[in-house]
């Protein structure tokens, strides 16, 4: 009886789209408003899909308590009211675009999770665009 | 021409987390709160997803009309304001967990479909904690 | 400079519309399917709306933190996940109606909120059904 | 790194359930009021689902800005404030569902993007009916 | 103990945005694409809002099955999958704008909702665009 | 015929909540992890509420295209992808909270605005914390 279990949660960042490999110049052209050095920011939201066989006694797959745990120590208190460009590697290095926080987020809980679970993350930087890591399409 | 419908439904209920197999203490050191012999209750959301091939005359996959028949009359009729512990079988014998009354809606409705049809069922508790079954991730 | 500030939350409840007053084929009569005495239940959504002078060193008319807390000490504490006619008062003798519900909850923020702050709360019972007290239209 | 990113537009359009190989009778038995020939019609909400590899120097999938014109040209200046039975080939031969809508949206944006990218589009007609081609689930 | 009382209800149905004292060419000056002579239509919402002294015994506004009926009844039969100008009076003299179908429900719910109880009606014509009737602000 | 028009729009923009006239230590003490001099941000929703009398022969309030082009003009363009204390006066001198933002919304759109309409402002920081100005309440 394989189910998902979906839980969602939120946080609020600052960030520009910037690849400190290139020159400012590159950035505008390929990034423009979003690559504005003084920040900008999202109320990201998060739905975390959790995958496998229901335990038949607790008719739980995860118990959601559990999980709500897991994605506040580790994601929110990591990423709300923070600028990710400034306090949240590896985006020093990389530009916070949303395919990039969607694949470190789900790389953090795939390190938490225990092996039996499947895991999937979608990110919604907006009600318009959000992103699936990995993609289940 | 392979494609998915959706009809989106809603009903009210009482439960309890709670699996008679287990002594008060067992349930409430698993379930929390959740297990309050006094019940409480939840605005369940439900999406059933029915796939196959579109009708190429009426170009319709399922017709809706019929769709929300079939949900009204097999699934919120036998759910909205009831206690599922108390009145709606086998929630007598097993937790009501977001879970298992999924896969039950499942069962009643993959009864019901003709064959030729693929259904997947997604049971929102609230906005923020849901579930799919069959998981088709 | 007269501003509101508004905050949600939501808690979820179970409960059966019954006045104890009445004889059950009363209740029967009047509420319907409301009355079960099994039970059912809502996620409720709470809106309270705070209006008043902005305080100008800060830019608050209340700090969000503060107000987010008492939400949750006196009400979230109170409502989530209990029966409200068996557990939480004055339900044992009046009938847990929205209308009776969101009255309470106003009375309990308004002993609480300074003197100097209009107070107006929103109970959502369901997404179709919602009240306001006390009424701004 | 397989992702997929979404992106949400919408447009508001008139119609009749209508095959026109039919007589009025068999349309009217088989589309009830959905066939009323003077049209009525919905606001539908649309999600794009692009599918591919991240670009590792920009963090992108596919800009969304660009997949938002294309969007925004292709589809929404289309299909937006139009009567689809009379100005949106081919809904002069076949019925405006929102089974073949979705089919043609995806026709017409297969043709744009390139072929690396996987595509799957949503359809909702109301909050609670849409349609997803071709099918995930 | 001043109360309001909230119901949401939703029909879909077309228009074209027309006055038919003026000449083709001042509508189209005037309304632009949503003077389209084959119309277009739109999924609206509409919350009405009941308010009053709560009856004491029952601790209701007024009966919410009750208002939901009404509501069907008078508003979304007449509504519902309609072309506006063409089936829906006063809208084959006067242009069916959201300001004036909003004022037309509220003069239809004016004359059935008994005199002891304010009214107001909010008519969604999408979610970025709605209107009040009468205006509370 | 009194009437309400409401337009929503969005932006999104970085910030922190930050009083130049303190010290650090008296801004982190008062404003806690919403004053980290990193900046972080949010998706604004705002809703203008345009009041006035329904112009009979237009069935229009006030032409919402025209007021769509307004925000976006004024509002849109001066807030969105900004950071809010560094690039948008007068919140390199007072904190950029909800209330003034709200506030300097209204001044804007007040003195655009002809003075027959009235006009209050509502700004969602989040889908739980928001603000109105002028209060209605």
């Amino acid at each position: 009886m394989r189910i998902s279990v979906f839980r969602k949660a939120h946080f609020n960042a600052g960030h520009r789209i910037f690849n400190p490999a290139w020159t400012d110049e590159q950035n505008f052209k390929v990034f423009g408003k979003c690559s504005n050095p003084h920040f900008h920011g999202h109320n990201y939201e998060l739905i975390v899909r959790v995958s496998g066989e229901v335990d038949p006694e607790t008719g739980f797959l995860i118990d959601l308590k559990h999980l709500k745990a897991i994605i506040e120590e580790n994601i929110i208190e990591r990423y709300d009211h923070k600028n990710l460009n400034a306090e949240v590697p590896p985006f020093d290095k990389i530009p916070p675009t949303s395919e990039y926080i969607c694949f470190e987020i789900w790389k953090i809980l795939r390190q938490i999770l225990p092996e039996k679970y499947d895991l999937s993350v979608r990110l919604f930087e907006s009600a318009r665009n959000f992103v699936e890591y990995p993609s289940l399409g």
